[in-house]
């Protein structure tokens, strides 16, 4: 009989005081270490007042009962007074904050703000001007859509249809304000081997997705069941004229298959060298 | 004579085996509580094998020297041999992975699996198809533009234009794979002072945006100078009849001025109770 039948189902809650983004990012992909476990995963922001925090502990008091094992608590409170309250709660509670703070505090010689949103940069006018018009940008450049003014990208994705172009720019938009064009490798641009006009002065800014043929197929095949786009056939003839075309030109590539929006976002930038601007 | 003058400039090193996106939205945030400190932000991700990892080692104690001052060096490393390597760095070495891995493991009663890259969730076909769904949908019901389909949208943001409501639905799907819709509420819907047809069976999808006349002013009038649209006098008329119209309706609305979009999405998820799904 094995163990891990044993093993009570677990709570985890995700607590902050402010949107909690960060702190459940982290939470979970601790929780996906542990792959025979199943979590029952609460996400919670925004508690800023005691009154909150004292409904919460009482909440993770009534799931710890019904669990009959104590629940894990991940948190980020900027505010010691939530933090110490949720201290008392029957959790084990890993608050990120306070763990990090101190040592960073005595390595710097000074003592932290303690503000509560100083996390996403909406104070600053600029730099979330620059974002919101990276995200419009971004929309009116997708998929070859307007062929204006590509001199003002930071990056052009190009390849073949639905190899992850678009939710690569609209992620790198997003999370780093990066104006992301992409650009659609299609049958004419194949038949002559050679880049669209419009791009062949811009080859510095231009950054190749190719895929596996046969992961393309099922997934065009989804969108248009059976037709000659999605064909397996057409799907190999793109993919290998693409890279041959991106090799002839020099354009670094990279292979989408499999990869994640993030991880294909941070290899664009990571192998273009872009400048990353947190928010 | 301050002695804030005399503080050196930082090197900050965000390291990981992975993305490294949530390191450095955390790292990024709790440097953001020492506001009078200017840090040189270094972020490297896929710091995979030993020998990339030595580099780093020498890069980090390279900056050490130059600074006069040791860097901070926030990561996760999964690969517990790249982490100590990381160890005898010239540094503050502030590991999240194996500073919650180990009284997790503790709690749990089970070893984790130590394995890298679980934190999106790519190998699950079914939540990438879903994602990959949604943002689509997304684009597609961006401003009004498709109304076709509304039912499969989990949220419909409606409010005047340029109130926010485009980059919190990208996020929506993006972070948390929602269908999220929106709507731009114009002249016409204010003159009869009721909703469009389309989406008066959708009361429960609906949430709204409004936003400060003043800022909103501002905003349009960097898009479109000195236009009517862009008007004070038109950005009071059409926050005060929106507020009304969404009164009058019923539907929750907040208001959006001077919030972040992590801020927007993570308000619009929590009061509109979407299940938050993580990738």
């Amino acid at each position: 009989m094995s163990t891990m039948a044993k093993l009570p189902r677990r709570s985890a809650f995700f607590l902050s005081d402010r949107t909690g983004i960060t702190i459940e990012m982290l939470g979970h992909s601790l929780l996906r270490q542990f792959e025979n476990l199943t979590f029952t995963e609460i996400v919670l922001p925004y508690l800023d007042t005691t009154e909150k925090a004292k409904a919460i502990v009482a909440q993770i008091n009534e799931y710890a009962a019904l669990d009959g094992v104590r629940p894990l608590v991940f948190s980020t409170f900027v505010n010691a007074e939530i933090r110490s309250l949720l201290d008392s709660a029957n959790a084990l509670h890993m608050d990120c904050f306070n763990i990090f703070i101190n040592p960073l505090e005595t390595e710097l010689g000074v003592r932290s703000s303690h503000t509560v949103g100083r996390s996403h940069r909406v104070d600053d006018r600029m730099d979330y001007g620059q974002r919101i018009e990276a995200i419009r940008y971004t929309l009116e450049h997708d998929d070859g859509v307007s062929h204006r003014n590509w001199q003002q990208a930071g990056i052009i994705l190009i390849g073949v249809s639905r190899s992850g172009k678009t939710p690569t720019c609209l992620y790198l938009a997003l999370q780093y304000g990066i104006c992301a064009a992409n650009y659609p490798l299609v049958p004419e641009d194949f038949r002559y081997r050679r880049l669209p006009v419009e791009l062949q002065n811009l080859r510095e800014k231009l950054f190749g997705f190719t895929a596996d043929p046969v992961r393309l197929h099922q997934i065009r095949n989804e969108r248009k069941p059976g037709s000659e786009y999605a064909s397996l056939k057409n799907c190999e003839y793109e993919v290998r004229e693409a890279e041959a075309l991106m090799r002839q030109e020099g354009i670094p590539y990279l292979d989408a298959t499999s990869k994640s929006i993030e991880e294909l976002a941070t290899a664009v930038l990571h192998e273009a060298k872009l400048e990353r601007k947190i928010y």
